[in-house]
């Protein structure tokens, strides 16, 4: 069973109450409630070999990548991040203070987006490094974005640029996009939204199933980043297939897009890619006018 | 560092306003206010050839442990599961059908505990089984019992039977005493209470270190489980040190401990097995009235 069909059946086996669970398996996190307010829950892991390479990248940086994707999965949901906890399975060969800079990497990037380390569990054993971490967040005033409310004719846009991020630093290093997808959830009208941390054309097509709909991009508008240029036989199919870019996509009616692109909130560039459409099709408009299926894998992956 | 080095040290690194995080790492689970209420956290692990052999045991017994491990933790603190998330390190080489036993095992004990399993992240690598699981749960109204709390003169209980547990079935198969724990803090003056997953001695010395005290234990009293007397060569030393026994060790001033052994509120067998002094020792008095200090480790151990 694939990583997606096992998602699907997972979801087909819940069944929650809507006023205790109003968004369960499926999207960037859950969404439950709580003493009748609303809590966002998520978990995402880190393992030596598929997201980083320890030996090359060192344990503080994987401390801090952990914590990142999941301080990226609460921008997805445009939450405010509150508190978190960490499972290390540390290998027992691992090298002395190894635990102590994964600890810092964790507390690094937690403390500089208000994220509490409240608790975790550590245990050694006979495997690679493993760092799982769970994170709890408060929903944005306008409650949490889903991925299911894109609509056809809504404006699909993207945050930063796109290709060659496991190529570099970057899905090390990168900036979570909380703050910038709190300003967008307070002054537009965004229906659906989500991380780009499997690629932009697969995770656009996650936003699209969950939302019953279809999507065109528009090969010239996607922003290529400068590493994928230098670094990639085929920058567009990189920024398309690459992943772990960690940017935001989202869906927005089309006056909103305009009113964004015309004077964005904050410094990170806003490019507008392409548009919802009704039919399931997820297509590429190629520079010459010709559309193709969107490509949702390519030869830039490394391991993954 | 060890283990408990190494927790002590990442106590000595966090500092919490206690109005946000009354209880930070350091208990079994957390201890956060959240929109004004009390919510508890935690995270725990269950890592293929230390917490079991997925060989041997199969993964939907992997799925239930790793989920009732953490039922475990709410119920020392005497509280009330909400849901849990589960990440997953499914090796490559894992036979068909594996994902979906361990999500059924999951399930199944969360569903017997009223947990509802709302969100994960699977991944498949070269490494052998993890699974980290993270739960939220609702404090008791008599708010949550610590392990900080024991004074000297306290009696000492426990439920249940201990022992050789790692050597059959029982630490896969255990009942986390959720239900026991809520009858203990709404009908008793609980001080301080912990579950017993690394043995009776060595949590009875976390449970005495957070409260800055010691204890002395009465060998005699030591319930011992059945299948201690009955494959251990020495059956006290094993019901103090095998651990994985997933019983509630507790402290309560006298009159309630009286009152609780004269009227257990359930059928699971309370014992009085000791009491908390003033001085920091950890002692045994043993069957010929000599004292001695409380034994921490033994030959029992397999993996762990």
């Amino acid at each position: 069973m694939r990583e997606r069909d096992f998602i699907d059946w997972i979801c087909s086996q819940s069944d929650f109450d809507p006023a205790i669970v109003p968004v369960g398996p499926g999207d960037d996190m859950a969404v439950v409630v709580c003493n009748g307010t609303k809590l966002l829950l998520a978990t995402d892991q880190v393992l030596d070999g598929v997201h980083v390479v320890i030996a090359d990248h060192g344990a503080e940086s994987v401390g801090r990548k952990v914590m990142a994707r999941n301080l990226s999965d609460v921008a997805a949901m445009a939450a405010t991040p509150f508190c978190a906890v960490a499972s290390v399975g540390l290998p027992t060969q691992s090298p002395q203070g190894d635990a102590e800079a994964l600890y810092a990497g964790l507390r690094t990037i937690a403390d500089a987006y208000g994220c509490l380390l409240v608790g975790g569990d550590m245990g050694s054993w006979e495997g690679p490094l493993c760092v799982s971490v769970s994170i709890l967040a408060h929903p944005a005033s306008t409650g949490p974005i889903l991925r299911s409310g894109a609509r056809p004719g809504d404006i699909l846009c993207v945050t930063g640029a796109f290709g060659a991020s496991w190529r570099t630093r970057r899905h090390l290093e990168f900036a979570p996009r909380v703050e910038e997808a709190k300003a967008l959830a307070a002054g537009f009208d965004l229906h659906a939204m989500i991380d780009v941390s499997d690629g932009l054309a697969i995770d656009l097509g996650r936003l699209c199933g969950a939302s019953g709909v279809g999507a065109n991009l528009e090969g010239e508008a996607i922003p290529i980043h400068p590493d994928a240029h230098a670094m990639c036989a085929d920058p567009l199919l990189a920024a398309l297939t690459d992943g772990e870019d960690y940017e935001l996509l989202f869906a927005l009616p089309e006056p909103d897009a305009d009113a964004l692109l015309a004077r964005p909130p904050f410094d990170i560039p806003v490019t507008r890619i392409g548009e919802i459409i009704a039919s399931p099709d997820r297509t590429l408009t190629k520079p010459d006018g010709s559309r193709s299926p969107l490509p949702t894998g390519g030869w830039e992956h490394e391991t993954r």
